[in-house]
């Protein structure tokens, strides 16, 4: 099995896909969309991308990327996120520090504190930027502990996030929707009719009569004009299962779009 | 008035600023996070931030500033977004361009498109990049028409944001909450007590019941655990109101917490 994961060797979505199927073959992708893309022409049997961070919360690209393809989540995984300032130099040499976004702001307030006047540079992903950083000693990386080992750097600092319990979820997309397990996750994705008083109340009263537990709610721009969202929604139970099944084509005659974009095993 | 905006001159929160009150006195400041503690800091009167773009949603730093600090909201304002291609040289010179996350991702497709060996290089606002690229001839700033005038580059291309209708949010942030007008909107930000099936759906059945419109429901994670989260709703009326304010003292008694972050004038 060919898996697409994104950043170079190092990156916490290597970790969740070796986690994912340790016996899979790893193609590396530099950006999200070009990691969900190799699926799509075909390149990797599956692909793993990052959804959501329990510091900074949900990927908006990989929500919009679910809603512009036809993708199918066939899994997830849950990786522990210890952040590492890596360098090739010293921590009085370090002139730029380097990671993703994300990353960057997981430590806003380790970085405020200790390197107020050194130059932050978001790169592509953490496990890029420690590649960078072990091409000058004065480039720092937050990064992991294996991207530390990988491109040779020194260890400076550890678990430097701002809250120490760091977790991403990471999803997998391919082809077959996996039999139900009895313990599974359903991924929709909802648009109402319309933005009028109790849309939205109308929706989530089908899950509750149903005692179907939403494990998330999160809304995304339609991108057609500010203030029109779609809702992206994770619920306990497989769309094999006949009160979800039920309740989804109900909730169908009552929204303007539903599209189910998975079931899998919880992680 | 003292005014705090984020990012240099030729910014688009300058620009939301100004159509906020155009005799205020603004004050420029680098970051999200330092216009708002120079609020917090009594060294403006209010500041103008970023809080929503009508492509990439929602500016998460944002929301979670208004968590943890204890802010009100006092005004909104709507900008439209244009993004201009701008450098000093010409379009064959360019190597680097730099802009806003937020602004690279609003261009993707188009920088994908024109520019797929470029270097992307995220910088901390678009005029900061306009900045930037006034001083080298192969940097070109993805940025404001007023970015620009101001920093004397050539406008090379314009409109190039993937999706034609592109508005930022902004909110003002002061300290007193302004009177009712008629058409206001509130902020608030809930913790349901537990996540148990239905919970949210409660919350949701008394606006409902009250007829109250709920303009935006967006989710953010309490950075305890994954799958924990506050949910941050805006919705139409004054706290003033009479039934917004017997709705809301229902849903105090409902909810882990209940925060409200202001009723302000609808842009």
């Amino acid at each position: 099995m060919i898996i697409g994961t994104f950043g170079p060797e190092g990156s916490y979505t290597e970790k969740a896909a070796k986690q994912w199927n340790r016996k899979g073959e790893l193609h590396y992708y530099d950006d999200i969309q070009d990691t969900v893309e190799a699926l799509i022409h075909n390149e990797v049997d599956c692909s793993v991308v990052p959804v959501e961070n329990s510091l900074e919360g949900s990927i908006p690209l990989t929500l919009d990327l679910l809603m512009e393809h036809q993708l199918k989540i066939v899994g997830e995984v849950i990786v522990q996120i210890n952040h590492c300032l890596l360098a090739t130099g010293r921590l009085s040499d370090i002139k730029v520090i380097m990671s993703h976004p994300q990353a960057l702001s997981q430590c806003r307030k380790y970085i405020k504190s200790h390197f107020r006047n050194v130059e932050l540079r978001p790169v592509l992903s953490t496990s890029h930027a420690a590649k960078l950083a072990s091409g000058s000693g004065d480039i720092a990386a937050i990064a992991s502990r294996e991207s530390a080992k990988r491109y040779g750097l020194k260890i400076l600092d550890e678990n430097i996030q701002d809250v120490n319990e760091n977790y991403t979820r990471f999803i997998v997309i391919g082809n077959e929707i996996p039999e139900p397990t009895g313990n599974d996750k359903t991924s929709i994705i909802i648009y109402l009719q319309k933005n009028r008083p109790g849309a939205l109340f109308e929706i989530l009263e089908e899950f509750a009569d149903k005692n179907i537990d939403l494990t998330k709610i999160e809304s995304r721009p339609t991108k057609k004009f500010l203030g029109d969202y779609l809702f992206h929604i994770d619920l306990k139970g497989h769309i094999g299962d006949r009160h979800i099944k039920e309740t989804l084509e109900k909730i169908k005659g009552k929204v303007g779009m539903l599209k189910i974009l998975g079931s899998y095993p919880a992680a």
